[in-house]
């Protein structure tokens, strides 16, 4: 069995191996020059700040379906402990065990493979035990700031959440566009809003996961057609899922990731975001969100922070 | 044993407890403010972004002197994995254990308490196995984004790295802002360059973490007279180690953490961005350095961002 | 609150506070002596040897239920790694993160307190986030072999399993005496098969949590009039869950570890144990039940071995 | 590269793949029959039990030097939290995050590989992120319990400890067994004592790792000859370490495992049972030394116990 003939178009017309050098390891982030982020920074106006990442606990969006991918394990290894002796000044420590796409995350770009290869033509099997990914790991794009724009489908559809069986189409992006009265451009963070995320907020976390209103396999083309540097969106698969193409799973991963070069973000919380952009009739913003630098780490929980 | 009276007066001096409300749990983040950060935005001017954060990895600044403060320990729990079938796309997931204070990281206000304290003169035992912090942990700052300054108090005495036994005091600080031809302000966050970090980018972590320069036990008033939003170097222990004054250990943290109410950062790498801010002879900078929002954690890695 | 009279009379009943000395940190297991060990390896006729632990595994007994005991993560570090250089033998290793008391495992004395006591009267918050348990901590039992007794209390009666609501009381644990027709004795480890966890071994990991038969809280004074070393069952709470008396949680366990000071045994899979001992028609055997050493440690994973 | 001659040599004289069918995942082991342990339970005279594992703490054997074999991180979950709400019962629950070959540990058949190749003839590729060993895994031994002999090479030559260049040869083997008055047979476990734990146990872990006595390569045709089921040693590295041929590293790891199928253990503390032994005159006894069932894994602590 392997992809479909279909897949294989797609994945030819959105290639971009080669076009940043073959040593490059980060992709569309090479589109986030100094210049969009000096424009990024000229878009704040009001200094309001909004996080979009959800709290990272273990009652998490993880339900155990992904095998490995378990939610925070936060534990205190001191609590107010006079290390130096009785009357000192005491310590509280703490350690943590996550996947590393179980919160609100970053894929890298190794974290699929299709067909035996990753971003840039590398083989996948330089993802390895010992090093974790060799090439285009989330260590390797050293910063990500630019300017973010909100595409509110749902609301551009007038809905609070899209159903469970809606894919995000090029149609409902530049809907989305127009109800937001800017045009997304080069080095563009896109932030795609679902409402999804409502039902694990709502302690659904099941019926957050599955079904899911997400990416259709047709939106990486106008991606990348606009030449954006990363998309993320308000739910546990990005794409829909189950997937729109029966038995064709996870092509939105591979084209993005493997094909384009471009980082994926899951599980950011857009609700505050959209009421704030609402509020302020606005919908680009200087967007913050640094992966944390995991040496060979195939994704990263994020913080991201939204500066309108 | 108790702590000194020198100890109590100083802390005296800089306590913030109720400045903010009897609820509040930020301490000094209070003092960033949508103007702050919008003066902050219209700081940028290149575009250009420094990351300060170490890459996390086994090998990373902790030398197990520490109890429980360990390394990343980064391992894949998945490798190219085709979960839905053979020749579908494959998934590559890892998962990650470690000290929340182990490398470029926050103190949350709780990771220190004195004479049974935490700030706000909240009871210390509010820290628990079961919850972490239930009041000032580090998910409660839910943005950290400000006008950074460099105090490259190094470099403005001449040096590349202090010595091991120096102090930062104010004097060092006010030298560092003539350096700069700046003035630090409210609801600045200040970053202060020593250059002990050299050591460990050099291979030696145990040089690195002692004997250490840092932050005097003057310093503390010093910021809080500059109404300062927290402070962050390029050491281990921040404050300088062995500790100033024999047998008052930690008082720096005790301060800034218990009494002031202001957030601490090590291990961040100002290497780059004391190049960077020499070669465009400006000092300040936006930057953005959102905590990962642990719920109940006494403190966070980080990946801050310098954006000129 | 606090706890009733009656759970305090019954208290007073099986209370081995000193009776091992004031600094005994493993109470009945004292009752473990050579001659006891002797004997029970004296019990072994035919070599057979039944092992009693589930397998640790991600899809572990634990429903999340229970904050913080997680079930194993394992995860590689290595595969077939050539350490060496290329040609040379391949390493693999991995790393496992699991809650001590999440498989098949052994409380220690302090897993549970109760009124601010452990064990031998010692004050519970010797238990603490730095150390563990100073005291009475799965490191001090150093060797937990004895002989063994298979009280089959589900075929004692008749069932394979025993309903969800079923305390097992003193009359249950003689009439399976009888049933194997054997006495238990001083020094001997008293494994009380209900056949609760075919819940869990025919997938129904909820099932076999809640409701679930367990130990009644009149079973702790039959334990010490027979002066037990250790007891252990097939079921997720130990005791019957929920509880037998309507808001009197965990009784069993604050007279068995706490007052008793005796330890208890969970999640032991007793199935093939009771075919064998049913075609061998004897219940006694040699158990070996080795605790790993964790310092501190308030429980610890277990593979016991049943030696007939 | 490859291996050397020599070393494929002594791989054909010790080979049992398909001795005990191809379909086999534990080797050795299955020269552990029902007789075997009905013999070693009737060599148990006094009933005097010796622990044989090291604690497991922070503070544990491992240097840093092998990546991702971290010493275990003990950290509380809960300490004495009243969860079914004020006045009750009060729990303390605790986690572990730990390399599995980090303490005292029993490698698993697929912990090395060599030529591509595990132990039965088995592709080395069937070890993976996902699933961790497919064939062979630490899960596969239901039980390990046999008669232990201690073969006290150090004693028997009149030492405390061997030099850190000693390689254990067949006749070291053979001049302990005389020491010991005893003759290894079919199914024993055999611990190897050199003493160099010592060094561990004083405080001086980097001194303990290297440079190591160990198992000569010439030791496993030795065992071969003998039909051992299993073989530990109080080394952190098994084998001579440097190696006893230059360029030829783990040689012994690779014949063991690999081409024998015959399981090793490390980290064993023999100190206590060597003390014993020559009390007792006698260097056979019933050793239980159990494997925690990790799906899997290629490694797994262990908490033998040696029964006198």
């Amino acid at each position: 069995m392997s992809l479909p003939a279909e897949f294989h178009e797609i994945a030819k017309r959105v290639n971009n191996w080669g076009r940043w050098g073959t040593d490059d390891e980060i992709g569309t982030l090479n589109l986030i020059t100094d210049e969009v982020v000096r424009e990024a920074a000229a878009t704040v106006r009001t200094g309001r700040r909004i996080p979009l990442a959800l709290p990272l606990q273990q009652d998490g969006v993880q339900t155990g379906m992904i095998p490995g991918r378990v939610n925070p394990l936060h534990a205190m290894v001191q609590i107010n402990q006079e290390i130096f002796g009785p009357g000192t000044v005491a310590c509280s420590d703490d350690a943590v065990t996550m996947g590393l796409q179980a919160a609100t995350h970053w894929d890298a770009l190794t974290h699929v493979s299709h067909s035996g290869m990753i971003y840039n033509g590398r083989p996948a099997d330089t993802v390895t035990a010992h090093a974790g990914a060799e090439f285009s790991g989330i260590d390797k794009p050293r910063h990500i700031v630019s300017r973010g724009v909100l595409l509110d489908v749902a609301r551009a559809r007038g809905a609070d959440r899209l159903a469970g069986d809606h894919a995000v189409t090029p149609e409902d992006l530049e809907a989305a566009e127009e109800f937001a009265g800017i045009r997304v451009r080069s080095g563009d963070i896109v932030l795609v809003r679902t409402g999804q995320i409502q039902l694990y907020l709502a302690g659904d976390k099941h019926a957050y996961a599955y079904p899911s209103p997400g990416l259709s396999v047709r939106a990486p083309e106008w991606f990348h057609a606009r030449d954006v540097a990363a998309v993320a969106n308000d739910t546990l698969t990005f794409e829909m899922f189950p997937p729109e193409i029966e038995g064709l799973w996870l092509p939105v991963h591979a084209l993005d990731l493997v094909e384009m070069g471009m980082l994926q973000g899951q599980n950011w919380n857009l609700e505050e975001l959209s009421t704030a952009c609402g509020q302020e009739s606005r919908y680009t913003f200087l967007l913050s969100a640094m992966p944390e630098p995991f040496v060979g780490g195939t994704g990263t929980p994020v913080a991201p922070v939204a500066i309108l």
